[in-house]
């Protein structure tokens, strides 16, 4: 078991002191206290759930300080405290098991092994106990949990009558009552009128808030959500991807549609103190929910087009964008809101320091993005997990229609269908279908999927065009295994954010499409507490240089997050592998060489199962029963291990029998071994808890699994006709030699010794691009194809 | 989608009129009042999360009456009020969705197919609009609810101050708030010394229970879960299975330990109104945070041996049985618990109306129906889902060692070491370690792994011995494919029931080792709230004759349960089916037939990747790879449907060229069709709400998977040496033919017409019994060979 606490900060022996008065544990006197006589008050103060003396010493009482000594019998008869009797102590403490777990005769070891943090001093003298206690309550327990969130969750602030918010360790301690929260609903007034109905789209807006008794604004972490309100089932409406690849002419321009001339704001008619309207949706963000007991509201707002709110839904329009800020506006007194749709009563944000932090994992993540675009006051930092930062990244790849991983046939057009939830009422719905099927028309027209060309309509979505204006510091979240919202997505979002002076902060997980809150090996959830302490409290605890600038987990060591300066710089050393007929080399080939597949694999897939996962597996794995359907070589197996970090990228000198052509490369990791599951196990359902009143998520950690023959790395798709770029389209002369020169998905993937580096060139690719039925036969010039891969060391 | 409410009760205009009086909705004189108004107020009541008439107004603004009518536009202007036009309504506030769900035009189609109930008096007058909206108030919303349950979670019962517990519909309802629930721990002392310290055993028992404002005495939903404190790590301590069978000689006699006199019981020192230990465990089954609302405390102990009680883990005794009593004592009244360990304070459960219900899954239910087999004072009744009721019948069968699935090496020492979690408490395992030890190792000679005999040890677990002293009533739920738990324990113990005058349910369901309170196609959640109001409220709506006696899913069509008297009666008609070379018939065979096949399944298994329910599908698909290593017959394609119901009895002829041997078998559909799942498909995370404090279990249900060629029906397993009882062993000469006779597990399944029934004979069984390394030769006379399939019709 290792645990790396990134956010566990070290603080000298007078700050210790102070912090520990201010949780109400030790007074300032406790220095000239017997040593027994402070770990006796410490031990009592470990059982808040037992209110009396007898109840804290029968809990005390299942305490070994080593094989022959109870912690009672020490409390009774004091001696000297051995380094490892505190530390077995502290491991009991924070949940570990004796003889399972540690071994009660070297402690120290099991604090090592796991990254533990301790001070070796021996024996403990009074000060170093007083520290010791300090670092314990800052140490994870078995549960993933700081030992302090522990205590509390177990009612140790349940009589604190100290500051709120209140700090420890540079972060936010659960000092706020969760069990009766205040669950209200605004109407926010943006400055749009999307639904064209002579009004400016009222955005129903949800908040969840601790009663805060005296007059403290807090500040407020808010989720921007399209699902919030539920979704629409799409399955009719996905495309048809058993389609050929176009000759493509024009790209399709945007029709400008002449800008209607915005409603004015509604006449205030009254201003109100309190809501009217009780929230009844349940939060859905486990991270703010956290929050809200360490003194952070949660706001959650759907947009325009979902349920309960005005507007349509249109999919990473720039509409879209002002619908998220409308609601940082609001927080931040510079905007309208309503206490409902009806009366024009004013409602304000009152309750709310104005510092706004924004948060969440896909499109969420993707609207977090959006609003930092536009420098909007008030947000302070976004936590944008496996966000787009641009759509074109997302739906499209080279020229191509390239789907997100099980999404074949989705597209700008099927998600903002998804999400327009207004369609769950009747009448409502009724009101603004015919605005809505236009918009949908629109969306056809501009996303253009028979050339998948880029183009006005995706560069409007392009958030990374206005990286220069934004003004919040930014934490991007990313899954090096997202084939859903792939990982260029946050690269590019990474590199254009240098231009900026803002703080930046990168964490990289071996997951796919996940969080990572809920990990014991990564202290993800007090990273974020630590951070958003300093955004939104203006906390000095120093965050921007505590917290590494890019953290990895490492792919095949379990439980190891490694922090590091940077990820995939530009200026990363590369190795250049050449083909040959035999292997991937770094040696330059000699003879002239020409390899030939062709392009069958949608019959294969439909004489199959038709299952993508299925067809991807069974086309890396060797033998493969895909053989005539691809070109593939591999190195020789690796002397040293090789860390991949940053844009492998391919150039290929492919000729096609067809006016028409695509390439798909697979780079793969060949090897038997054991390697992370891509998706978190569950440890303990329900064993991380995230509040005082008991709110739970589970305990989840990415495990090794049974060993297997190979690992995708990464991979990327091209059209031949956007051999130039990809806005621009080329004719395909069939049977003439076109090259091909493109990134592609950033990773961090470090490749064992004694394993090989394959790469797979093929055309259709059965999971994301279009499946044509014409059989196309293609040739590849191997002289004058490349593999230049970046890398680094640990 | 189809809509199963089995407690749905149909009441008179007269009930249904009082009824909505008391949940305050309308006054006595809404019977003259118009239609209009009576709608309009009901459906301002429909949106209690708006405080305000503008909030409801725009939440009525959103329904449509009709294609052409919005519900604003008929309660501005009200004309006559079409059913169909009410149902439109109706579904809407259900949640199903106009279009999607169903269509505008004949909403009764769908109130039909869904199977939803409805008046179609047309059109509606006052009256009829007043029953309507009784009946729509206990009709099931799409997310699994009744539309009040629903109303309940927005706020409806927010500022209700009527008389508390509220019923309605026979059901108790959500009128106590729960966000602030009391969480505590008492100390029950059981009549038991297990860990032999000279004190009686003292049981943490936890309690979570609405704040009572007044002198209402709730009823205890109680559940004896012996994981509740947590499980240790026992993957070192499973048996090892790859073991030859063994030569029987003597079965294990119990070696009468000396009963120890039992210690006196603590001297009361004073006694407590409070207690003064708070609880800080998580509550773990939904159905019982379900109730907290309603009025029903949830009481849970983990029992002797387990974490913060004394005791030992004795697995299945006599022992364990009163510890799990010991609590329903305390809550009647007839026992003493302490406020914590030392002071001997004593609190009395004072709260509680003595009224105790025992809840719970697996080892869970198994305690409850242990305990209702001692004939308990105040326990009312048990809901004992899929629950062991001889733990021969969980570890062993016929004479073999048969592990549950997927717990290979598992049994009664191991389960003891598993729950034993008081050894997560060093110094208070450190107490009682050895005896501990010595409790293993007793368990280990009693078990009897040598023989797989049926002894005193096995005796003394076989909780049916006691059925005549069942008091409770009795609710059974088991899954048909509960390969864990297997049928055999819900089918023995309903019959010996029979015997009691007790009332008895039973509910048979398709999935696994699971819970099923959760699933839109079956009331579970009311079943069990009509229940509870019967027999811990004493409400009488008539629960043993509203529900069905027996609730058995069907395992072809999705989302139908059907009601049946009775399950497996001894009188089931049955088909007698011959074995020939060929086939399964009918028809007696004229010719002598013997066949052949080994068992060196364990050579095979270890070739292949030790998966067991891999190698299981292998073994029963077609073609198979276990050819000979199996004999295999099939029916020939049934004609008309065909409903096994009970117990397939088979007899087999066999001879084996060694001294021990086994047969196990298997009963198979063979067809290709859509089955359903094992475990049901979540159909929205957290999306069943339990509570209007916003307590959230997963919406779920059993779902039509892919087209496959055959399903398990059943399967049995015997050791040759027990061919004349399951405690008595006989040699096995080699060569020489021997008849064995036995039931294989109950069930009830629906094999249609055009399939086929299929049986497999063979040895070894991969995942549960031993593997035995040596070789074996089996020879079948099949003239001796029967299935006795007892059959009904639905």
């Amino acid at each position: 078991m290792k645990i790396n606490q990134f956010a566990q900060i070290h603080v000298d022996v007078k700050q210790a002191l102070a912090e520990l008065q201010t949780i109400g544990l030790f007074t300032a006197g406790a220095t000239n206290k017997p040593l027994a006589t402070n770990l006796a008050h410490f031990l009592h103060s470990c059982f808040p759930e037992a209110a009396t003396k007898s109840g804290q010493d029968e809990a005390i009482a299942k305490l070994l300080l080593d094989e022959q000594t109870t912690v009672s019998d020490f409390l009774v008869a004091p001696t000297a405290l051995s380094a490892a009797q505190f530390y077995n102590l502290a491991l009991q403490l924070l949940g570990f098991e004796a003889g399972t777990d540690f071994d009660l005769a070297d402690p120290l070891k099991f604090m090592r092994s796991s990254q533990l943090a301790f001070d070796a001093t021996d024996p403990v003298d009074n000060t170093t106990l007083l520290t010791n206690i300090y670092l314990l309550l800052t140490t994870h327990t078995k549960l993933g949990l700081t030992f302090l969130d522990d205590l509390a969750n177990r009612g140790f602030f349940a009589s604190y009558t100290g500051p709120r918010p209140l700090f420890f360790n540079g972060k936010a301690q659960a000092v706020f009552d969760t069990r009766n929260l205040i669950k209200e609903v605004v109407y926010v007034e943006a400055p749009l009128d999307t639904d064209q109905d002579g009004q400016r789209d009222l955005l129903a807006t949800t908040i969840f808030r601790p009663r805060v008794t005296d007059d403290l604004k807090i500040p407020a972490l808010y989720t921007a959500n399209p699902y919030f309100k539920g979704i629409n089932n799409v399955d009719a409406m996905l495309h048809d991807v058993d389609q050929e690849l176009a000759v493509k002419t024009a790209t399709v321009k945007s029709t400008v549609t002449p800008q209607k001339p915005l409603p004015a704001p509604r006449q205030v008619a009254g201003q109100a103190n309190q809501t009217e309207k009780t929230a009844t949706d349940l939060s859905s963000y486990a991270l703010n929910d956290y929050m809200l007991a360490r003194g952070f509201a949660s706001v959650y707002a759907g947009g325009i087009g979902t349920r309960d709110s005005g507007g349509i839904r249109t999919c990473g329009t720039v509409e879209e964008t002002i619908s998220t800020i409308a609601i940082i506006e609001w927080l931040n007194g510079k905007r309208r809101a309503f206490t409902n749709r009806t009366d024009n009563i004013e409602i304000k944000a009152s309750w709310c320091n104005g510092n706004v932090a924004m948060t969440g994992k896909s499109y969420l993540g993707t609207l977090a993005t959006a609003a930092a675009t536009t420098g909007v006051p008030g947000l302070k930092t976004i936590i944008a997990e496996a966000a787009i930062s641009s759509w074109y990244d997302y739906y499209r790849d080279n020229g191509l229609v390239v789907a997100p991983v099980d999404c074949q046939g989705e597209d700008t057009d099927v998600l903002a269908e998804l999400c327009f939830s207004r369609q769950k009422d009747a009448a409502d719905y009724a009101k603004v279908k015919q605005v809505f099927a236009d918009e949908l028309k629109q969306l056809q027209v501009g996303q253009d999927r028979t050339t998948g060309n880029y183009n006005d309509f995706w560069d409007e979505r392009n958030y990374r065009n206005q990286a220069a204006n934004v003004k919040a510091d930014v934490v991007l979240v990313h899954g090096l295994n997202d084939w859903n919202v792939k990982p260029r997505n946050a690269e590019k979002m990474w590199q254009a954010l240098k231009q900026t002076k803002n703080q930046r902060k990168l964490i990289l997980h071996q997951g796919q499409h996940i969080y990572i809150n809920n990990m014991p090996s990564l202290d993800f959830t007090d990273m974020m507490n630590l951070w958003l302490s300093y955004e939104l409290y203006d906390v000095a605890n120093n965050a921007p240089a505590v917290l590494p600038n890019v953290t990895i987990q490492d792919n095949l060591q379990p439980e190891t997050w490694h922090g590091q300066h940077d990820w995939a710089p530009t200026d990363r050393k590369r190795r250049l592998y050449h083909f040959t007929p035999a292997s991937l080399t770094l040696d330059e080939p000699t003879d002239a060489a020409f390899v030939t597949f062709k392009d069958d694999n949608r019959r294969l897939f439909d004489q199959h199962e038709q299952n993508e996962t299925r067809w991807l597996h069974d086309f890396i794995a060797e033998p493969t029963t895909y053989q005539a359907q691809q070109f593939r070589l591999k190195t020789a197996p690796l002397t040293q291990p090789l860390v991949i970090d940053g844009n492998i990228v391919v150039t290929l000198q492919a000729a096609v029998d067809q006016p028409t052509g695509m390439l798909s490369v697979l780079v793969v990791d060949y090897g038997k071994g054991q390697r992370l599951g891509e998706v978190p196990a569950i440890i303990e359902r329900n064993g991380y808890q995230l509040d005082p009143a008991g709110k739970t998520d589970n305990l989840v950690e990415f495990k090794l699994q049974a060993a297997t023959d190979f690992k995708l790395i990464t991979r990327g798709h091209i059209n031949l006709q956007n051999r130039v770029s990809r806005s621009t389209s080329l004719p395909v002369e069939p049977g003439s030699f076109h090259t091909v020169n493109f990134e592609l998905q950033p990773t961090h993937f470090q490749l064992a010794a004694g394993h090989q580096l394959g790469v797979i060139v093929y055309a259709s690719d059965m999971g994301m691009t279009v499946r044509p039925q014409t059989v196309a036969n293609y040739r590849l010039d191997l002289n004058a194809c490349q593999l230049s891969v970046p890398f680094t060391k640990h």
